[in-house]
């Protein structure tokens, strides 16, 4: 299988794009592409999309134009489509894409369209790892100590203590590929560190990885406030749990920037005092960029998935096709099966118990 | 039995104090006391824990030593002593100030102590209100529409619907008392707004929540970004998700604190820049205390227990006080029996469905 896998990267295409999904599509996808074939000049890029309208633009962004080829879809499915019409959709740019990647033409899909669309579409057509219980979304966010990768964030909303040990796998394997890291430390998110807090579920998951060979990097539990301070690379949690905590955490830090503008605007010295401390604080906005942190990846599939945010614009979409890359670039998905073969190895299936 | 509540509310003393919880008790808890009593002139205090020390201690603190009644424990509870071992502690000051709790002595207990053993104590010394199936830890926290109530916190990391309902239920008792709202708002915390996301549970819980006497202001799902956002007075979920999102929220605020610091501090022209829009960062910094919003709650039980942060300082142990001083003037326990009882009036009581 892993060969196989392996075999799909040389097919013709590295990515497969979606060009149609997203808020500013297809505009904001090809200012993308136009960046991204400069960062990537070897790769090539199939376009799937309204031919003309993708025609017409390419001719004005002369980079993506020789990176990518054409594909026309006549259809596209919108953002407020529940998952389960879209898998009807016959002729949508999303579904272009991704049979793309089944077929072995690319290696990976990009979208900034439908979430809960793009999720049943890849599940089913793209297909889940043998190994892989239930594939997980994951995305890497700013901390105090470096970039940190947390999963699940929402695709699984009820995990057994396997899913998170698959999930731990997994979010190894994402480190090692995204962020380059050749011993990412691992966390399970739990109510306490100490080793009886929390539920059965997480407490077995914790034995099981302890035992396992991710053991001498698994740091146990940890805490929410850690997730900021970075105090592991990978955090690892169901996708209920994952999904509140994203977005409080993005919450709170759009809570702290909001009235911070307020404060800068509230008299003549405080708008004197920000023009003075201006280079440092832009400095601290390009750091917590969302632009930067932008591509959340389904994992545990037959191929590389990719969603880039609805809202981005072509800055953001070229750093999701940066992740997509690089885990294409990396062999993302051999050392998820090197992992789990690993993890087969040397600890018994644990049984399933449901949260 | 809301007679037998409101009976204790005649007690000899509002509070009941444990003199020797916290990391700089009991200096800490007797500068609060010398705040509190300033605030409540009228409230007479249990005070519990070293007579030979308090007695020292209060000479120096004329307001507390006149609203205070000494009463002495030879033991305190260590903060990092299990549960299980904190019940087996005779004489502790905890456990004098919870048992004057359950005697009636005192309409509530306030203290700085180990979590877990006040948590343990209380529940079985003060014993859970007949009709709550489990206590549960509030709290509230700032965002951009003023306070919100956040509950539960952790004292259950598994609940049922019927939990999550309780949980309604006491929640907008808590802010009617501790807030002075009319007619708070109620949120159920979930991975997505729309009506099919989320488990069996959380849409069970909303259901029964939308049949209720409570309908009227419960807003249905609410995501993580709405906790600061303030979408809703009142933010209903379980102990493992509520834990979890409490301590992201409060990591990334810290994140954000440091990262400013770091601005302020990187040059002269940032340092100057500090200097001038200082009172409006002076105003931000007040306004997100976390001293402000000291005392999480426990709440469900035959009597006020607040727990105070236990690295706080006399100012932060003064608001614990407050917060217990507003659930023991305003019926706090009274309106919780209230909202149970017409719950009870127009819903069947809902399945068990453990998560």
């Amino acid at each position: 299988m892993a060969r196989a896998v392996a075999a799909r990267g040389n097919g013709e295409f590295a990515l497969a794009i979606d060009a149609m999904g997203g808020d500013h599509a297809p505009e904001s996808v090809l200012d993308g592409l136009e960046l991204a074939a400069e960062r990537h000049p070897q790769a090539r890029f199939l376009l799937v999309g309204d031919e003309a309208r993708l025609g017409a633009l390419l001719a004005r962004r002369p980079r993506a134009a020789k990176a990518c080829s054409l594909r026309h879809a006549p259809e596209s499915i919108p953002g407020d489509m529940k998952p389960t019409a879209a898998l009807r959709v016959r002729g949508s740019s999303m579904r272009g894409a991704i049979d793309a990647v089944a077929s072995g033409e690319a290696s990976g899909v990009v979208s900034a369209g439908n979430t809960g669309a793009l999720m049943a579409l890849a599940k089913i057509v793209v297909k889940t790892l043998p190994e892989i219980d239930r594939p997980a979304l994951a995305a890497i966010g700013p901390s105090a100590r470096g970039d940190v990768v947390m999963l699940d964030l929402g695709a699984n909303v009820q995990c057994d203590a396997r899913n998170l040990v698959e999930f731990a796998v997994m979010g190894d394997a994402f480190a090692r590929a995204v962020l380059g890291l050749t011993e990412p430390t691992l966390g399970l998110l739990n109510v306490g560190s100490e080793e009886l807090k929390g539920d059965e579920r997480v407490r077995q998951a914790a034995e099981t990885l302890r035992d396992s060979h991710l053991g001498a990097n698994f740091r146990g539990f940890v805490e929410g406030h850690d997730i900021a301070a970075g105090t592991v690379d990978v955090i690892v949690t169901d996708g209920f749990t994952g999904n509140v905590a994203l977005k409080t955490g993005e919450g709170a830090l759009k809570l702290m920037r909001d009235l911070l503008r307020q404060v800068f605007t509230s008299s003549v010295p405080a708008r004197v005092g920000y023009l003075l401390a201006r280079p440092a604080l832009d400095r601290l906005r390009e750091w917590m960029d969302p632009r930067r942190y932008n591509g959340a990846v389904l994992i545990g599939l037959n191929g590389v998935v990719v969603k880039s945010h609805g809202g981005t614009d072509g800055v953001g979409f070229a750093h999701a096709v940066d992740v997509a890359m690089d885990m294409v670039t990396h062999r993302f998905n051999e050392r998820i099966q090197e992992g789990l073969a690993r993890l087969s190895d040397t600890t018994p299936r644990v049984a399933a118990t449901p949260r």
